[in-house]
């Protein structure tokens, strides 16, 4: 059988470019950035005063100055004003331009200020102080953000600082979610005693909002005609189509027939873990991936977390994340050589460490489990006694 | 000075009840749910089959039987069938519903089958084995989700499980984001060389998306009239105003003398940290709250991270989050008696650490710096040496 180490490998070999496109910078928040963002000039752009005061030559410091004649006052966004004799300073605002004859600031908090005289009320004056020159941050032409990581506030922040109204960005795979089966039915309809609501595939869409990705939703009855004439429209307009359910040897899946006669090509079925033992992941010639997951919830979940999302970091060209780990805080153990994903709730101690509790719920099958936990936690598939103390890999949710 | 335990504390105590709205369930994601999810029917509603194979009566096991008649053939969605006899069995499928008559489910891959005759071929059989049994992970009536929790995937899950079409949910106070300063241009416009771009309002706006909120953006003239005219306005229709600069003793700062007139009263000025100290905080009679960050663009993002999103959760009813440690990996000092929040990249390593490494900007105004971080770490006031290996508590960012 497929190890879970295996999957991972023939899952991430099926990277493709989709491309990129231009949006509006505020629009792109969570995007992947496709551009080297530079500085359009220096940051800051001119000598920018930090403090409200005035503004001296430090000159007249070091000539014992320490009156200064009040000539003239500048807000932010005024033109720079300058001084001709250094016992002259300029009364000046947070945020504004510093003039070349002018290279300290004194707050006013320091200062005795009557009949436009300036006193210094303390000694220890640096020459700059109080100012954020020209240059300091970046220079024009420099680097301010690299390509392929996602846009956050702080890159948000600087493609409004250099002036990038448009970022281009990495365009997003197209991805339709698939539920199937006759039993499923809508949210707003009563289910007889036999059939259940359709569920799976709106956790699969609400955990890919969380990761700033749309995907459309299809339900296909069971019916072969339909089932194939579907999973080939699919196939036409989408990058990728993800599976809940119905790729088992049940009788009445026809999605598997589909996709064999559609040629999907298996890449693997079953993979030795729990849960989501039954994942099946196939591609078409066309390019067209399908993450087929069980069919019951809480691997559906996993699955979707430890292929999925793996998959489309990967092909939207980010780095691989830095392994998270968690310590075990008490011992858990677990026979079957199957790489077991133990649903765990974390938390920090005092002491920076990650800690995993264990929260077993009724098989994978129950999902009101998974709401009261925060990752699952990858154990070792060699080894079958895990104690409280050891660190595993952990994915959060 | 006020100090950042008595400024949290002063933030913290001006909640407010914000009502409640139903929205539909799958928008409902990242919002705080204000009623309790509750089981329509026993979860798993029927004794559920969880793989493929027949469905037998384990009393026939008990009387040596090993041969099965398949009597019929049931999907899931349709209606139980049941047998007779103990040596008729039903071909079952995945999902599908039990018939009283029947208890216990044999794969396929552990069957025979010819002729309509499933033979076992193996001896373990477990009474009730592969069934997922009526009312295991919840009964009729049992709460599947609390209220005052975010809405997870995990929770859409579940109230699509249970037919919640719309979901009773905290109303988001109205919020708007207020630039002001005519030395700040457009970002699509060129600015002289002593103006700068907007940014700090649009790096809030994107920070406030990334936790589910929608804030408003105006920027204010540097006019007395307009200022006073626009923040009255903002007082009628908002519930909070976050301000990112115009606080300070500058002449040209129209805003502070609008919002004493506008009776917005201030709660505090100016707080014993680095950076952000000139951090400002008021209420106006009718409840508004303003926020009036410092210009500087690191302090505006500590303190919306610190003070304004930890208020947010606190007045939408969420239970305080546990703080996050990390541990410091290099050694560091800090003189001021100032609260110092440090910016730091974090990483886990493979014991569990969450390890922090200082990455000092330019100073506070250095936005291309933050970019380059995850989150403030807090250092106590009350120390000015900080060594590798000690655990403070980080704000993520």
């Amino acid at each position: 059988m497929t190890t879970v180490a295996q999957a991972e490998k023939i899952v991430l070999a099926q990277l493709k470019d989709h491309g990129t496109e231009t949006v509006p910078f505020e629009q792109a928040l969570g995007r992947v950035l496709a551009e080297y963002l530079l500085a359009d000039r220096d940051l800051p752009p001119f000598n920018r005063v930090t403090m409200d005061g005035i503004a001296i030559s430090y000159k007249a410091i070091e000539a014992g100055i320490s009156t200064f004649h009040i000539k003239a006052t500048q807000a932010a966004g005024d033109e720079p004003m300058g001084i001709e004799d250094d016992d002259l300073c300029i009364e000046i605002m947070t945020g504004a331009a510093l003039h070349p004859s002018l290279d300290t600031v004194i707050r006013y908090e320091d200062l005795e200020i009557r009949n436009r005289l300036a006193a210094l009320t303390i000694h220890n004056i640096k020459k700059g102080q109080n100012v954020h020159f020209k240059g300091k941050d970046k220079h024009a032409g420099d680097v301010v953000a690299a390509a392929n990581q996602k846009v956050t506030p702080a890159i948000i922040s600087l493609a409004a600082s250099v002036g990038k109204g448009g970022l281009l960005v990495k365009k997003l795979p197209r991805v339709v979610i698939i539920s199937s089966g006759d039993e499923l039915v809508d949210v707003n309809d009563t289910p007889t005693t036999y059939q259940i609501r359709r569920s799976n595939n709106y956790t699969i869409k609400a955990a890919l909002t969380n990761h700033g990705l749309h995907a459309d939703m299809l339900h296909i009855p069971d019916n072969p005609e339909v089932t194939k004439e579907q999973i080939a429209n699919c196939l036409q307009n989408y990058d990728v189509i993800l599976l809940s359910g119905g790729i088992s040897m049940g009788k009445f899946d026809y999605i598997p027939k589909a996709l064999e006669e559609l040629q999907v090509n298996k890449l693997f079925h079953k993979v030795a873990q729990r849960p989501g033992k039954p994942f099946w992941f196939g591609r078409h010639d066309n390019g067209v991936l399908v993450f087929a997951f069980p069919g019951n919830p809480v691997a559906t979940f996993m699955c979707l977390h430890r292929y999925f999302l793996l998959w489309l970091d990967a092909t939207l060209g980010l780095p691989a994340k830095a392994p998270v780990y968690a310590v075990l805080d008490s011992d858990f153990s677990f026979q079957p050589q199957l790489q077991y994903f133990l649903q765990v709730k974390l938390n920090f101690n005092n002491r920076g460490q990650l800690m995993a509790t264990p929260i077993e719920g009724n098989g994978s099958g129950d999902f009101a489990n998974l709401a009261d936990t925060d990752a699952f936690m990858e154990l070792p598939l060699e080894r079958n006694e895990f104690k409280k103390g050891d660190a595993y890999q952990v994915w959060i949710f």
